[in-house]
């Protein structure tokens, strides 16, 4: 692989990537990933460049870490590329999140499944989160969206909530995973357009990304929040894991 | 430069960048330029670490060349990359546009002087562009912002109009020499909110980018243009470039 | 009745309404208007205040006009008032239409299908309209809506295209007829998101309306149109009304 | 005055209006209020038809009362027509005010300064406030705009907050006073866009009107405000109404 060619290719086309986590050596969700990968690539029209086997192999490359961001750098032809990173991030004590100032682009703007690298809404929203895990995005009406590496959930009467597709958010799929335990448990799970003033009426709220899982929530801004459901949903979501990669 | 390590920053990071226009070895509108890549860098918190000194340089290594990329990698620190091209774009014969499906990122999402590399509904629209010389964006409310390279201008009765700042656009450095050069020359030049029909409606249309200059439209979709004044004032800045760069 | 208090109810509560045709004296889809005047009012939580028989009444104190405004004054109750009016509109030679500057409002503001007076918008975007027969709103997205009084066909290559009910516009009951009697005769009817340059790209445009039907348009601004489909469904909705009536 | 043919007029037409208060026989800021009128009658091309004077004889018709909606009956003339109130609102014990599911017009669509009969928006709004004193409505971009019937205010850290103009609001003829007496007590109030997360981060939170003055919020939804500026505002703004009318 010639260096030079490799960085021109990148600053001069497009990198669409996923990030899939490792268990003791089992990666976990490969055929999702690979999924949405050629889903980011079709909206280039080069979803027929990457096999399921190309993306297989550079996972393999990295099997002895926590984590494998696979990149697929797009010029005349599609170059995956591959990195392995250990998770550092320890359970912090006080999890606190706030809204961002930085809207999330429109759906009519940039797909919300185009997983594409220096995504600068998303990107400008995580370097000025300051103090807070996770900063949530608004889209253009104010609805809420997601965090800059996370998916959100609320807990009101019981009831889980979190916003839907049509709300202009990445499939996540830790998301997927969680709303699919939580009504295997007899939870209901209410997809919807969510509004600001609904995140301060919550009872509690918390986070989903691959490299954590669900992460309860202890501070939206000045609020503290009850963290009761969240904690339990988090030790099974550990659990159903476990018991999906066998 | 440890390539390997310079694609994880890139891949880890985020860039922004400036192109910059060499014409007989000479750069054109150098310290603009820079005064951009500074203000992209200052959405980071990074506008401090890139002296004027450091972009010059860069643009010194390309000088043979007949544009030059300057590109700021954003990571722990701030380093340059440059790649120097030449323009084979020739004159084309018939310059066809049209309006993209593709929507401008809101500025409440990506602020519109962020030059960052790989913006994805710019690159999306660019992607899709077919047959046509550039296509037009429009912003979240439907008004008229830029080509997907270029900025659009329209001629109607005499006067000269295109689309504010305030329309959410990036503030093309070729377009503000060209709206200085329209008024030195006693034409209107009129920016403001621009409706899609105001397009249809126009006598003539022209675009505006660094590497050509002014580009007279013949054709919007299926509806042929007049170029009359659009051809004057393309000459006319040919004519104003030399007599800048002396 | 007491006329000043009648005045003092209007003006401090709120007024919903119908128009209904009455072609020789029998009025035109009289169910289909009392429904939608019950969905009016029930997004003011009075929909069990108006039977059918009531509405039914109002209409036939007017039967021997050509249609019938039936109000519903919404204060403390709820009363029908109604005006009787001759239809004194000529088929116009040249019918002309543009797009209004006035855009409609978004359904979270006010659902299409609250039929209320004076809906500013609407009012405004018709008292603008100078000479032209109607004017088009666009909604909030630049997407196109319906006219101030009417709503908008599309005829592109062979296919009939109107803007579906997503895009933010009042369930037209004209327009419903229109729909199932062009599907009825084996056109294909695309409901959709119609974007502004997909009406200046048409082939034809038509209008339609409770008081004239099918309404071939001939310009749309400084573009003439072809109007053979036009003409042929014009009279086609003519014979299929008749029938209708029996 | 035929009744009949008034009814006809407003049913037909449009109706845009004004509510002076009233204090001990002395209204209050007559000609801002005509002012305003007046601006509403120019979207209607009509603001040469009603003079101050024409404007004057109203009011003093109900100069008995504690208010006057003055309403202007849009239709071939402009006809003045007025309505003395009493204000029969107590302060209450406990104010309570919540953020509306209604979304305000955008000003594209209704221009803020258009004050007409049965915005429909603003109408739903208060229709659905519930056990709430009033509900905010926010705007097409999730924005804090106004009250149904009042302007919003915030304190935090010594620092009052409202709604701008940009943000698609009437200029409520308190509001203006309210900001000019504060700023001639040495406060600091800023005028700009207000994100929904800043109401529930605010220390106080107060509202204004005609009716009532500065009114303090003790509850929005389920959080408790502290009162003690806006209690001081309050009583402030009722001696700088009295030295006003004098």
């Amino acid at each position: 692989m010639n260096e030079r060619s490799l960085i021109d290719k990148i600053l001069n086309g497009i990198v669409v990537y996923e990030t899939v986590r490792i268990y003791d050596g089992k990666p976990f969700a490969v055929k999702e990933h690979y999924k949405r990968l050629i889903n980011s690539l079709s909206y280039l029209g080069r979803e027929d460049e990457v096999s399921l086997n190309d993306f297989e192999k550079e996972i393999e490359k990295n099997i002895s870490f926590d984590r494998v961001k696979v990149f697929a750098i797009v010029s005349d032809k599609v170059e995956l590329y591959s990195v392995g990173e250990n998770i550092l991030t320890k359970r912090v004590e006080s999890v606190k999140i706030d809204i961002s100032n930085v809207r999330h682009a429109d759906p009519s703007s940039i797909p919300p499944n185009f997983k594409s690298l220096s995504r600068a809404d998303v990107f400008l929203a995580r370097q000025n989160k300051g103090d807070n895990y996770d900063v949530i995005l608004l889209g253009q009406k104010g609805q809420v969206c997601e965090g800059s590496f996370s998916n959100v959930f609320l807990v009101k009467g019981g009831k889980i909530i979190t916003p839907s597709l049509e709300s202009g958010i990445l499939e996540g799929i830790t998301r997927t995973f969680v709303i699919d335990m939580l009504k295997e448990n007899g939870y209901t799970v209410e997809e919807k357009i969510v509004e600001v003033k609904e995140l301060f009426y919550a009872d509690e709220i918390f986070l989903t990304h691959t490299s954590m899982g669900i992460v309860p929530v202890n501070y939206l801004g000045k609020f503290s929040l009850k963290t009761e459901l969240s904690e339990k949903f988090s030790r099974m979501f550990e659990e159903y894991l476990h018991a999906k990669i066998g």
